[in-house]
């Protein structure tokens, strides 16, 4: 039971400064989208395909989220927007303390989206609050359309859902109408995008979406 | 640093039930090993597949893990192996505890292997020793060959990787020599299969192992 107490005390010490960074972020005006899915669904690549559509449009600027490694951050540097480490050490999850420490490091009045790219983790970082204005749950054809069954919590606590790697449904025994029924069983409300970050398909309609998103919260 | 106190507390405690699972499979003289992955990797498909593989063969006995619903032990018992189901409602991972309580509804004195298949989560299982003689970490090949480097914990705790969905490769960027580059440089001495569950590709070398680790255990 002690573990439980210190949990809870932990829960609500990241959701204080959760609700700090939340402040920031309308303060800059800007929208801030917390990025989650399973190792390997995408998240990187649909980052990458974002940025390169939305520029000149919309100033993206990242903070990464990584067990280890600088991988990611340098993918996205790349292509051109600001972008920030978090290399976790173990943790499985982002807590809003570190995105409050990363925030330091970019110009929030010069962004206009701020990706959080959380750790690649279908379970943990549903439970964590960073100030975001909606979690966004990347989910690859390849993982298996019963998968928001399986993981219900982050489905539950998502408001976007984008399933990535479209292009590889004639190669899987993926059922994408039954994936998104599912989906919907756990979270009536979620958007639901498909895209392919390989052949480009669907992503001009989030690309689109993302920016009326953006255009709202600074009109 | 209360909250690692605590946590150093609960892997002794783990770690303590551990040793007593692990001796009651050593009195049954049977081989038990944890398999880990993230989300849809292919765990399940490959306890289908090496259970049909190894009927008749070697007697298989299986522990189930989940975050919610019982899905993967119906695909497990429809191929006639005895299994229990742990439902972890929200928890990242299983523990010795919840797999030494599974151990009550299976006769270890009719069992050879033991399959414990894990949470789907690349991060948290790594860390807390079932009781198994070792772990399998499953990753497929749409998850991309960058995975080890990214959740090095995983690989470096594992004695065996095997590379699912190596059907795919020609429609996918990963490189699966620079994967297993990848693994070795964080785990030398990992053993490693290249499989897919669809075409069947691998599976006779992979059963084969098993069979003979099977075998040294009861010789």
């Amino acid at each position: 039971m002690s573990v439980i107490t210190i949990e809870r005390k932990v829960l609500e010490k990241n959701d204080a400064i959760a609700a700090r960074n939340r402040q920031l972020f309308a303060e800059a005006r800007l929208f801030a989208v917390n990025v989650v899915s399973s190792p390997g669904a995408g998240k990187t690549s649909l980052l990458e395909q974002t940025i390169h559509r939305l520029k000149g449009r919309v100033r993206v600027s990242v903070v990464e989220g990584d067990v280890q490694t600088d991988l990611d951050a340098q993918r996205v540097a790349s292509y051109g927007a600001p972008v920030v480490q978090i290399v976790t050490n173990g943790g499985c999850h982002l807590e809003a303390p570190l995105v409050r420490d990363a925030l330091g490091s970019l110009d929030l009045a010069q962004t206009d989206l701020l990706v959080i790219e959380n750790v690649g983790n279908l379970v943990c970082p549903a439970n964590y609050d960073l100030g975001e204005a909606m979690k966004v749950v990347v989910l690859s054809t390849t993982e298996g359309d019963d998968k928001p069954l399986k993981y219900p919590a982050m489905f539950r606590n998502a408001s976007v859902l984008v399933v990535n790697k479209i292009d590889l449904l004639p190669y899987l025994p993926c059922d994408i109408g039954a994936l998104i029924r599912n989906a919907h069983q756990i979270n009536p409300a979620l958007r639901v995008f498909q895209v392919s970050c390989t052949t480009g398909a669907g992503l001009d309609d989030w690309c689109s979406w993302l920016a009326a998103q953006v255009a709202a919260v600074r009109a």
